[in-house]
């Protein structure tokens, strides 16, 4: 067995055997396949595709380059969730407290920010004193006496994933269905969660531009799940437009907060309910009530205990970025469109997101929303507030807003697109 | 400018521009791009293909990474050849000290072998004392007094393509036609010679094996030559079986020595003559006689020289592998293949090639031939001899053979292939 045999089958549009991809997978992570040659392979696979036979194996493979975890010393049964990522998302930190506070265990391990979304794990680390690094026994006893966790992955989880998404961010070849699935259902298995409910978005801000392909990928990925033993469903959901009204660190922790009191945007709480049914639902939980955990205080209450368990001052102001710049509507009227990626772009030039996975973030940096679209404005209100520490980058994340913001005549017919365009599953 | 943007680009389909192509050789040869981009973007140009605009701009940025030679203190016209190579092909042995007795000056920088086709400068190195690596200053004085030197490229000439050629060798991105192009072509731009002879082997010992694809290289490379001032035609040329009567180091420069004392095998003899006659052709010597030079004794002289020039005894005897073994006819009939290939992989697997670029080659090892195809054998009489100092491997190299020797019976009518196929330019 040699790389150059496995690059070629797959360059000449022939299917990986089993052994081919476990030799590969394996000898990748042992350093004995070099990353041009991973990466050239990457590249076939982009290209040429993989069959669903292809990426269970593959998906198999990654697992095995590690631990796994378990949870079945927990006296309740595990759910989690995973986002693909979108411009807003900070449905996570709402939904973990949430969804514990109803009585399934919530092991959210999660990632940071690279490119135009934002991280999970950044935006917590806005919060004074918050940790996102825990060993597995600290990770154990936050879940066990809260009922949910929030951190990062540890090394020991699929490390041929770690290194293959490391080496798909610089080579071009990120945006794979078979990749994307492998990587993220690797990860998600290994965890060892006993259920899993994907948050698959699609629109000008999430990796799938077009219905189809979010559908393939949900497929694909809920076929994994369930071929490992995992419950898994999809929810298919709108990112052609940012969720709720602020994207960046801090200003997303506050928006969570207060769905977490009660409030909040209305996009932001139909989907953390709609999460919410669906992982308690798989955990087979199927009387709570989430809606009530929310009105009653008593998901607030796990999240303040949540965010203590792990270093945290639910009570500290959370930072606020040094310099604001206020964009006002042009024209009265409708607004048409507020696109996902030119919000997204602009915040992460502004300083909320990172070029390097090495880069510092800002935790006060981002974008406020004042309208959405189908809103009437009028002309001079306010549209958005745009957030920074590094002010000399206004003209930049000012240029990536260019034709994000649409405003048509007040008659302008608009209809509204629900948040959760489809379940799979 | 960055990698992934161009990556992405031909990934995608779409063009390379100039000024991508000419940032990502440059930053490729300075070590800003890494390997396992390079890798990536060359699996997608073997999988997306370069137009003709974007090939002569990838040669053109190959050529500008490094110094260019130049030969116009010569009182001589200067002209050079490459094969893409094949197995027994020695040509260039007898070739360039007779090209230099018919007038012309030739610069025949070569390399070395890898895999199943051989290399000049391994060929040459089993003559005692002779040296492959000469400076720049040597290189010119072997030429103005002897008239052709043959040694290795420096480290100067189009070093992207040296690097680039030693990452496609290891990522399953050799066998692209834009590749090979513009690797063959910017050596031999830089190199500056003033007229070019292209000899593109097609069948199975050759790395194009169909006419098409060989017509389309030889096409692609006759245009950039021209583009750049050199006068460059091509000939595709047979290599379903072995040239000549040897496969192997020391084998093939006995049997070139044999050509240059006015004997040697007729398709050796045909294909130097025809490669002779268009390089003279091409250097604007129209009236010499490659032939008479042949007979003459003059290209013997010439080759003496040469040879005496770069340190080597062209009296010495050569070395002679430990051990042989034959091989005999099967049965009676006409020989209707002997498998360039076959014979090929044997021949390295005897010793006579290398796997990776850091191994030696052993100089006596290879294989002759004691039949060609077309030819009447008689069952038990000698076709192969095998030589080698590793006996243990003769198993190996038989295994190759397997397939690769069809006879049929005596009245089976065949059909004498000619060695030159086609001419372009």
């Amino acid at each position: 067995m040699d790389a150059i045999s496995v690059i070629r089958t797959k360059r000449d549009r022939g299917e990986l055997t089993p052994e081919q991809i476990d030799w590969v997978i394996d000898a990748y992570t042992r350093g004995e396949v070099a990353h041009e040659q991973m990466s050239s392979l990457a590249m076939a696979i982009f290209l040429n595709g993989m069959n669903r036979q292809e990426i269970a194996r593959w998906t198999a493979a990654m697992i095995a380059s590690g631990e796994r975890m378990d949870f079945s010393s927990l006296a309740r049964p595990t759910a989690d969730k995973h986002s693909t990522g979108g411009v807003g998302d900070k449905i996570t930190l709402p939904l973990a407290p949430l969804v514990a506070a109803c009585g399934a265990a919530v092991p959210q391990l999660s990632g940071r920010g690279l490119g135009h979304t934002g991280g999970t794990l950044d935006k917590l680390e806005s919060i004074p004193g918050w940790r996102a690094h825990l060993t597995n026994a600290e990770m154990l006893d936050v879940l066990r006496t809260v009922g949910s966790v929030i951190c990062a992955a540890g090394d020991g989880l699929a490390p041929a994933d770690k290194k293959l998404y490391a080496l798909r961010d610089v080579t071009g070849t990120v945006e794979s269905i078979p990749l994307i699935a492998s990587s993220i259902m690797s990860k998600k298995i290994a965890e060892g969660t006993g259920s899993l409910v994907l948050d698959v978005k699609v629109g000008s801000g999430a990796f799938m531009k077009h219905l189809d392909d979010a559908r393939e990928l949900a497929s694909t990925m809920v076929g994994l799940g369930t071929d490992h033993g995992v419950k898994t469903v999809a929810l298919l959901t709108d990112m052609s437009t940012p969720l709720g009204l602020t994207a960046g660190n801090a200003l997303e922790v506050r928006e969570s907060v207060e769905v977490l009191a009660g409030g909040g945007p209305s996009d932001v709480v139909d989907l953390t309910l709609a999460l919410a049914r669906e992982m308690l639902d798989a955990a087979g939980l199927k009387d709570a009530d989430p809606a009530k955990a929310l009105a009653d205080g008593s998901a607030m209450d796990h999240w303040r205990r949540m965010i203590t368990a792990q270093g945290g001052d639910p009570d500290a102001a959370l930072p606020v970025a040094r310099e604001q710049h206020t964009v006002t509507a042009s024209a009265s009227g409708v607004l048409t469109s507020l696109d996902a990626y030119a919000v997204g772009l602009a915040a992460w030039r502004l300083g909320a997101g990172r070029a390097r996975k090495e880069d510092p973030v800002q935790a006060g940096a981002g974008i406020e929303l004042h309208a959405k679209p189908g809103d009437q404005v009028t002309a001079g209100q306010p549209l958005l507030t745009l957030h920074t520490d590094t002010p000399e980058k206004f003209d930049y994340a000012l240029a990536a807003l260019d034709g994000g913001v649409e405003i048509g005549p007040s008659d302008t017919p608009f209809e509204a697109r629900p948040v959760v365009l489809e379940r799979i599953g």
